[in-house]
């Protein structure tokens, strides 16, 4: 008895020291170890921009670190533990104002998180991405992250990073 | 000297208990009397926008009260004590990817209090809006909510409210 007690104890235990770790244990990792990181949705604005060439509106929100960074104007490099997160959306007319896109069908969330050390193949930064409201990962290996890296190219020289910290008073 | 004494003690105590009302004392109140409000740069997102007719980028924020209400989908009408907030940028083109519109100089911040009986008179919402970065207010005399409430009057149905709360997982 005592022993079955101390098993629950430990599972309980177990549970509640874990728990941040796997919070987002519904949705799977990225195919190159990253985990969706945590309340993101909750994380300060950074930017917005339209992608008129696919017809998609983006928010990129930044966690504390990615957030001091661009308020301070501290962002090429980007300080390490930087996570820039950038919901994406297909693009609609607004109803009553049709004049105004607004954001339509959530297509995915991704992320670019800062680490030299432990990115340094892919520019020290790891890519993530995960597709849909079901938030399924993106990519069939971790050599999906070779396509972020080419695209992020042109701005090699800026950290690899395209948003500009919007100005706010 | 213990008169002295209570003096600092009593000016200490007024201020720490008068600094959350005045942190933004170098901003002046809208001229309906709604002062700014306070880390509004620090409240979630709730949507963003594209104004093609005016060439703008907004995104629009909330107080905790209506993240709340955006996320369950409580909307109409928003509840007591929501403020939306709507940062506005003029556009411009991403540099390292022109098909990308992104924001450009800050024009200002606007802001929509919900509060029925003491905005009765303008649609149940506080109207008050902050010019540049140096967030001058917006408005002569308190007749310039008129003006916010013509502009709304389109989506009167919609609570008075524009924004359809973006999708999120």
């Amino acid at each position: 008895m005592k022993l079955k007690f101390a098993s629950i104890a430990f599972t309980i235990t177990l549970s509640t020291i874990c728990q941040p770790l796997f919070a987002n244990n519904t949705v799977k990792p990225s195919p190159n170890g990253i985990s969706l990181p945590e309340a993101y949705k909750d994380w300060k604005v950074i930017s917005i921009s339209h992608r008129t060439d696919n017809q998609s509106m983006r928010t990129i929100l930044g966690n504390e670190i990615a957030v001091k960074a661009a308020r301070e104007g501290n962002t090429n490099p980007w300080p390490k533990g930087s996570i820039l997160g950038k919901l994406v959306w297909k693009q609609k007319a607004e109803e009553h104002w049709p004049t105004a896109i607004a954001p339509d069908k959530f297509v995915h969330a991704e992320f670019m998180l800062k680490d030299s050390v432990k990115y340094k193949d892919t520019g020290g930064w790891g890519y993530a991405r995960w597709l849909g409201l079901d938030q399924k990962p993106y990519g069939n290996d971790k050599s999906f992250a070779l396509e972020c890296m080419a695209c992020h190219t042109p701005v090699k020289g800026n950290d690899w990073v395209f948003t500009t910290p919007a100005v706010m008073p």
